[in-house]
């Protein structure tokens, strides 16, 4: 079964509303011209489980849906988005339902060979303007300083200034020449974009031609996209899930589905290998319980959860507090914009992480001189 | 060049916000490592035009996006979206952007034959339980009493208790008996649903097994979908957009973008034929305003206008002339709760489009017996 949690204002009679959820989203009512189909029709009707604090738990049949997300959405927020205010707050699904990563976090410290620390990503920075010459040039200081996982900026797609295909073919030279150098693998998660059919089709040409991660808008692109390519045996490489625009879904108190549920339930159903969200700390405003309970959701499916947008490497600390290893730290300015280059930027993240292991203060005045000091003394601790 | 316009709330700095947009949503900012590529990056900022009454216009490169939906919301909305109190309330792209219908409001009058009144459409209700086979018999009835066009439940996928392929099978039938009978053509909107790459691949199969339309649940799937379809040749049968979920982001005054923007401007330039809405005299509470600017948005691009929810034959007056005949009147129960069945509920509808013609009163006592008194009876006027 499948059971959602919608929270209504104080004003609104939730007991009336649950039962309207629960009628209006599945079969409707009907009458005694359809008395012979009682028995199938009552089948798919919804159930309110309780209605407490204004906020209603609801219980719909699983077969209602096509064990996918899309549908999943239309049944339990389709019509009834527009009915009023009302906030889905929590969506609980059987463990069978959706699609699973191929990879996951055992996967990619698989790929990666990293088995006991969290993994350091950066970002392409600037987003745009930059040729694909330029981004194979970026990527070789910072995956010979020790980077574990590179991504494209979100908006960052299939343009003229840089194609997509160039991006990868030059960066892919560089990630070769790593390895051969220093016998480690680094992933480029290459941004994939279009129209649905031509994304499948370009996501499939992106990993027979090298890439070996791929980073996908799920929100602008749809859920069913990302499940098409976790489903798609071809695309044998980590998904990384871009969270840009979910606040047109989950920024309202009274509306829309809360940031767990769409960050991390709705994500880890719909088979993304690694998460980004924004990290509580970070330069983004985001509440400490939905991020906490997002990573949660995450790893119980295995997935990566990557705190993003404002890290840098002072919040080592807190971070490695909150998370434990299990988690990709994702830096765009904090290591490409660090005062003496990426390369140092790189660095830091991984003395930062060197010291918290051995427990030392991030005080600027006790640092050494290095990459970490210089990052502190730009960002802070 | 693409203009959006983002609101703000009074105690938001709208001017600061504004710049932030127009270097975060792009290029980014760089510092002197990238002076070689200055003229290249600047190429990609957006402007800031105007800051008005708390609203701010900033105009976006168009070659920044890839000429589609997910990569303009990417860009305009993407991380943004997350930063806090701002509403995306107009996008103005260039006429050539994104993906014209096929058919539009033209097309879909010719494949009807029907040119100088509204069109009258259905819904199969109750939505989910019935059979292929009852679906076929409930488009015997409102077919032959004259409808225009049916569609599927929004919630009814390609679920066990009537495959998708089996209602298109059985419906198919029907409507080829009411061509043979009438000379009509009758069109069914399919509800086409699945992962990406199998929904895709299902749109072409029920079109090649007659499917004469499809409907599509846009934004639980994805605008990347909608473009894939309405840009496919093989697929040459209108597509009604469905809006479900469009008030997860469009529903709250300080977040998310617009209904207008939405449901009028993304789906016009995504492709879609025709697209359904709440009627603001309908059961759903929907703005008036709103509600004109989407038809406007739509009729600019030849698309179809389709008020629906709460719409029934005793608002017809007030459609009609807030209308005029370029419209489809969408009825759910409004049809097949008829208190006389189905086929009245159709006939009711189509003695109020007369009744008006003729300039005559919709009060219940001045109507005659008949279909269009029992509704009115039923559900006033």
């Amino acid at each position: 079964m499948i059971e959602v949690d919608y929270r209504f204002p104080p004003d609104v009679d939730a007991q009336l509303q649950a039962k309207i959820i629960a009628i209006g989203q599945t079969a409707g009512s009907w009458d005694q011209r359809f008395s012979h189909r009682d028995r199938q029709l009552e089948k798919h009707l919804a159930e309110v489980v309780q209605v407490d604090n204004n906020v209603a738990k609801i219980r719909f049949p699983v077969f209602n849906t096509e064990n996918d997300i899309a549908s999943l959405l239309t049944m339990i927020f389709g019509k009834y988005s527009m009915a009023g205010r009302a906030k889905v707050i929590g969506v609980h699904l059987p463990d069978s339902y959706g699609t699973r990563p191929k990879l996951g976090i055992t996967g990619i410290r698989e790929k990666l060979g990293v088995s006991a620390r969290p993994l350091i990503m950066a970002i392409f920075k600037p987003a745009l303007g930059l040729s694909a010459a330029d981004h194979a040039d970026i990527l070789k200081d910072v995956a010979f300083a020790g980077l574990d996982i590179i991504k494209d900026d979100e908006i960052m797609g299939d343009l003229a200034v840089a194609p997509t295909k160039d991006r990868l073919l030059a960066c892919r030279r560089v990630l070769d020449e790593v390895r051969e150098k220093t016998g480690r693998t680094v992933l480029y998660a290459v941004n994939v974009t279009g129209l649905a059919d031509h994304l499948l089709s370009k996501a499939r040409l992106l990993v027979n031609n090298g890439a070996n991660a791929l980073l996908l808008n799920v929100l602008t692109y749809g859920f069913s996209v990302l499940e098409a390519l976790a489903a798609d045996p071809e695309i044998n490489v980590p998904i990384f899930a871009h969270p840009a625009f979910a606040g047109a879904m989950c920024a309202s108190e009274d509306t829309g589905l809360s940031y767990s549920v769409v960050l991390g339930t709705l994500m880890a159903f719909a088979g993304a290998d690694a998460v980004l969200y924004p990290a509580s700390y970070g330069s983004l405003p985001f509440d400490p319980n939905e991020e906490s309970q997002i990573k949660n959701i995450l790893r119980v499916r295995n997935i990566f959860p990557v705190p993003s947008a404002g890290i840098h490497p002072g919040i080592i600390p807190r971070a490695l507090a909150d998370y434990g290893q299990d988690v990709i730290l994702n830096a765009g300015t904090g290591i490409m914009d660090h005062p003496d280059g990426s390369a140092s930027g790189v660095r830091a993240f991984f003395e930062a992480l060197e010291r918290v292991k051995e427990g030392k203060s991030f005080k600027k005045e006790s640092l050494p001189d290095g990459a970490l000091r210089r990052a502190v003394e730009k960002w802070g601790s």
